[in-house]
């Protein structure tokens, strides 16, 4: 008895210290400034019990965009090489792919003539590697791929090209009483493969975009089987459809990168109280890329004009971060 | 500062007071029998550090179907006399309701009549009196007719007619570090409607039917407007559907008590190490219904079989439950 008293005791310790309000020295990556300056303001706002803006832990929710904000998405979203790679692998399975675009192009190294068909090749890139699998399946496929998988300019896993200012802000805001949510135009199940390892966000805090599934019985044993159709794209305005489908209720603060993320951020900025809306802006072409109004990858244009009209955060990576990537693992 | 850390210890002293592992004096509604054992043996067993089936907090999640497991059911879902309620109150908004059936019959009082197309016709009750609203607006019309919605047969609140063995059985989880889950054919935003004040289950726990959402700009303030189109049925092999899109991993407990909870049972028994499925079995006429194999309303025929032939808890409401009902609020 004395022992789970002590163990509940030393628990609660830990608890109370993480609850003591973070101070600023939570986000050693982020250089002093106006953005840093405004996440800390926003977040004193909302946690002083008594104060005009407080907020109540349950309604504390944060949703994050993947690709752009909390890792880098260049040359192309991270899904898109895993799909390829599985095209390669699964090629002996699927001789008709010989004969079919895109497969047939990729199969042959020639990326650009496989994405001569746009966003529509990509999609059926996706479905058709994605397709197949079980739910469990998928999961060790992904998480295989990404113990190795390494990005073809800076050489270093994909996993660790999360932003570590970022990754620093997630814990900072769940230090006080946030609930941190990933909202992606990614694969559901691609995404929660690594969110928790890398962000600390478990599966059920992960929304995404997904393909249909199937209860079916495999000798007797239920599984769920992926199958060859989308079911939902959880971009634009669909982010806010989404948001209210899982989480039920109104976020207050929102992080994206792109258009594709102004509808969440906006559906965020229209509710009652105190509310945070930041844009990352990728102005670094030394240390990560520099792209915005003109990029076919996170076009950042529409959404650079509002957040500079209604006063959002917008993060000049390269002023605003000391460092951008996650420390590398030894 | 010596305010802020006096707070940080209270608050601390009541988190550990929850933690302390709740004793089978957490479930006073529940005879002592098979059925209530079965669930302090469980919890038991996946709480217990070192244990062979120990299972970390995070991964403790529990499921619940709603209509018929954790409320009442009978003599029809609750969401129906609140459709039926809508239809009556938009009449005057809907003249050619009265010349189309099944609304002809409801504002002429004639249920039996409207009821008369079976399922579709509840269907098309539902979306019609569902849709046009912001989600915003629903959540209030909702909120303002159960405050006053009382059952036919009882005279109490619907919202009274929860069953208090299953809301102790809920707060006991929690307390055992459970994530506690709805997983609802109802409509998902007319449960989350409740579920937080009435089972302690917060909206982004609540999964459940649904229909398509428009995201849209009303006087220039984005709202989320209900479509009169079916986006999703949550029922039979689309509960573990449901679960893996919502929540992402496979509960450990499971609870319901009809054959549209069996597949979400079967999904939960397949994972390995210990796991948990509990039928509730309506078996008392005198204090609430007595129904099973041939009922219409939470039929409980295949499931029945199933669990009796896999040993999953069968709860006698007759005999295994002290109290049925919420204690009536005064």
């Amino acid at each position: 008895m004395m022992k789970r008293v002590t163990n509940v005791l030393l628990i609660a310790l830990a608890i109370v210290g993480a609850m003591i309000p973070a101070s600023a020295d939570a986000l050693p990556s982020w250089n002093d400034g106006k953005a840093k300056q405004s996440i800390v303001d926003f977040v004193a706002e909302v946690t002083k019990e008594g104060a005009p803006d407080f907020v109540q832990p349950g309604e504390r929710i944060a949703v994050f965009d993947n690709d752009g904000t909390l890792w880098a998405e260049q040359p192309l979203y991270f899904q898109f090489p895993f799909a390829i790679d599985r095209v390669k692998a699964l090629a002996a399975q699927h001789p008709e792919w010989n004969q079919k675009e895109p497969f047939a192009s990729l199969i042959k190294g020639d990326l650009e003539g496989a994405l001569a068909g746009g966003e529509h090749s990509l999609m059926e890139i996706v479905v058709a590697t994605h397709a197949g699998l079980t739910t469990e399946e998928f999961e060790r496929v992904v998480k295989d791929w990404l113990a190795t998988a390494k990005h073809p300019k800076t050489g270093r896993l994909l996993t660790e090209m999360s932003y570590q200012p970022m990754v620093e802000l997630l814990a900072y805001l769940r230090a006080n009483g946030f609930k941190t949510y990933i909202v992606s135009g990614g694969g559901i199940e691609f995404v929660r493969a690594f969110a928790e390892r890398v962000y600390g966000i478990p599966p059920e805090q992960v929304i995404g975009s997904s393909g249909k599934l199937s209860f079916e019985l495999r000798d007797g044993k239920p599984v769920l089987v992926k199958l060859p159709a989308i079911d939902f794209i959880d971009d634009k305005a669909d982010k806010p459809v989404a948001i209210q489908k899982f989480i039920g209720r109104r976020p207050i603060a929102a992080f994206g990168n792109s258009d594709g993320d102004l509808q969440m951020l906006q559906w965020t900025a229209a509710g009652s109280g105190a509310r945070f809306c930041l844009y990352v802006h990728h102005t670094d072409a030394d240390r990560e890329w520099a792209y915005d109004r003109r990029s076919t990858i996170g076009r950042l244009d529409q959404g650079l004009d509002e957040a500079t009209q209604r006063g959002w955060t917008i993060v000049d990576m390269k002023s605003d971060w000391k460092n951008i990537f996650a420390p590398e693992r030894k």
